[in-house]
């Protein structure tokens, strides 16, 4: 299996950023180890992404979104005292009456929270993020049974015009998107990242077409907290092609793989022409960015990806989160090795 | 005129806080300084608040952020990992589909910017501040000229269910509230903070019985934003009721006054029974929390506190913002001079 992956990720250079007082924990380490890991693993099939331009990412999100993720950051300048980035501090809420062109407001009217900060890079590696996720597309249109794109930064929480969770555009979406060449072809998206893709969710809310099903923590006990619940079923059109398995906290291999059989179930009975996996590995026990957290250990990695390659659908894996750091790797090579 | 005062505000201990690696701007320093200022000024008449207990904040605010306010910081328990304050990170914005009881949800459910932390003493402090702003209006209501109610923190940036821009309960809106005394009897307010009194706004948005007049710089240029506008006029039964006087970097005592002068020939149009006056020193010019910042000096604060008392209409006085320190108390006196 190909995998995709473009060094430009490092332009989104986050390691000095500190939030709560802790580190930010989606840092250039997290596609560095995964990297090494399959390298290691037999992974020898790299490819850089080709420039697909911005008119896949515009059948995803908004030309407001685009222009403003290009923008923001010089736009900032002087907004920034003695820190180089720049993040979301007041929010466009329910009781907003007006938009206001200051970078402050337009930034709080684009994110849903302060953990998508902008750097200097940070354009460039979401760009070229969602070009790698474009160009195992590519290859799966071609023919592959799989293909990998190690995406970083993610993408699952971003919607058609709002950031946030370390996302700025939704990868597995416009890859999802783009898999269906402008046609109404069937496509399931799986995300089995820890937290709930809402972003993804938003963006097939009404359309019929694109199957979102999401394993995920029960928001209620984790973040996004304001989406990610059963009832949300997708609506109009799309009524019935979402499907959310909130998870309790503690969720083990068993737990995991029973709702993983009822996630594929449906999928079946959907009958896509593609499948895109969102794979976060913070499922993993330990990983440092949950609040609640789940303890799948790596032979569950393993037949996660088993379990989902059984499915025989032309798959584009689309990495997501997964910040413990010292069993990135391993888990990430456990899961894709199915798809060799 | 008697000042009311209550050494509770430093229970709101925000002197740690440091907000995009700057000091908190909102310190118990600013309530000391103003305190010894009218001190040494000859303002000798201090006076300890009573406790109105919540109805009158009730009648402002809906039941869910009272109960907010006063159970997040222990609920917070375990989510502040080296510091000792919680704030909110992940807001409910126009794509949210669902709330959750996680305190996380629950403090971007309702504040609208990071910028209200949470201490143990916050909920203390805020109860304080708006009780101080209650006796004072109890002093009006038994027929003083003039009373001044040393708040803090301030208030004016809370909405009804909505904390933000260091504001919890919105001290000037209860008094408001309370000087009306179950009657339609009409109060005007007239905010002369630096910032758009946005909570006190939409509080009265749709309300005829309270007149909202705000001078306040640009939202296209300032804090918060969101609202501010001049084409925000009021709604339903209060359209007309809401003047707000946006103004441009770098306003001066002359623009000022001109502007005042505007603001009070409506106030007198409105011929209200009470002034409710939402004081701001933060239109002092160098004030370290504005973005585009206003110049007036000590001798326009002492015009501006000559030209509202000219209105000769019973005034009860709320501190709000403010926030350079060296200046903050003899601009207070100039003028809370012309109330004596």
């Amino acid at each position: 299996m190909r995998v995709w992956f473009s060094e430009r990720h490092r332009r989104h250079a986050t390691d000095p950023i500190r939030f709560h007082d802790e580190p930010y924990a989606e840092v250039p380490a997290r596609a560095e180890r995964i990297r090494t890991a399959l390298l290691a693993g037999g992974f020898t099939d790299w490819a850089e992404p080709a420039d697909h331009g911005q008119a896949p990412l515009l059948a995803v999100h908004t030309p407001g979104l685009l222009e403003f993720l290009q923008t923001i950051y010089p736009a900032s300048r002087g907004l920034r005292p003695a820190t180089a980035f720049f993040q979301a501090d007041t929010f466009a809420t329910r009781s907003a009456r007006r938009r206001s062109p200051h970078p402050w407001a337009q930034v709080g009217y684009y994110a849903f929270d302060i953990e998508a900060p902008f750097l200097e890079g940070t354009w460039e590696a979401a760009y070229w993020s969602a070009q790698c996720a474009l160009s195992a597309a590519d290859a799966v249109l071609a023919g592959e049974c799989a293909a990998y794109a190690l995406c970083r930064p993610p993408g699952h929480h971003a919607l058609a015009d709002q950031i946030g969770g370390f996302c700025y555009l939704n990868n597995a979406a416009i890859a999802a998107r783009y898999l269906q060449q402008g046609r109404p072809t069937r496509v399931a998206i799986l995300d089995v990242d820890y937290h709930h893709g809402n972003g993804t969710q938003e963006i097939f809310y009404a359309d019929p077409t694109v199957f979102f099903v999401s394993l995920h923590a029960h928001p209620d006990i984790e973040y996004p907290f304001f989406w990610g619940g059963a009832e949300e079923r997708g609506e109009g059109p799309g009524a019935g092609f979402n499907l959310n398995l909130p998870l309790p906290q503690g969720t083990g291999d068993a737990e995991y793989l029973a709702a993983l059989d009822q996630a594929l179930a449906a999928i079946r009975d959907y009958a896509p022409r593609y499948l895109v996996v969102s794979l976060g590995l913070d499922i993993a026990q330990g990983d440092p960015a949950s609040l609640a957290g789940f303890a799948v250990t790596t032979a569950g990695f393993r037949a996660i990806g088993e379990r989902i390659a059984a499915l025989e659908l032309p798959t584009l894996i689309v990495q997501e989160g997964g910040y413990r750091l010292d069993t990135l790797g391993e888990n990430a090579v456990a899961f894709l090795r199915a798809f060799r």
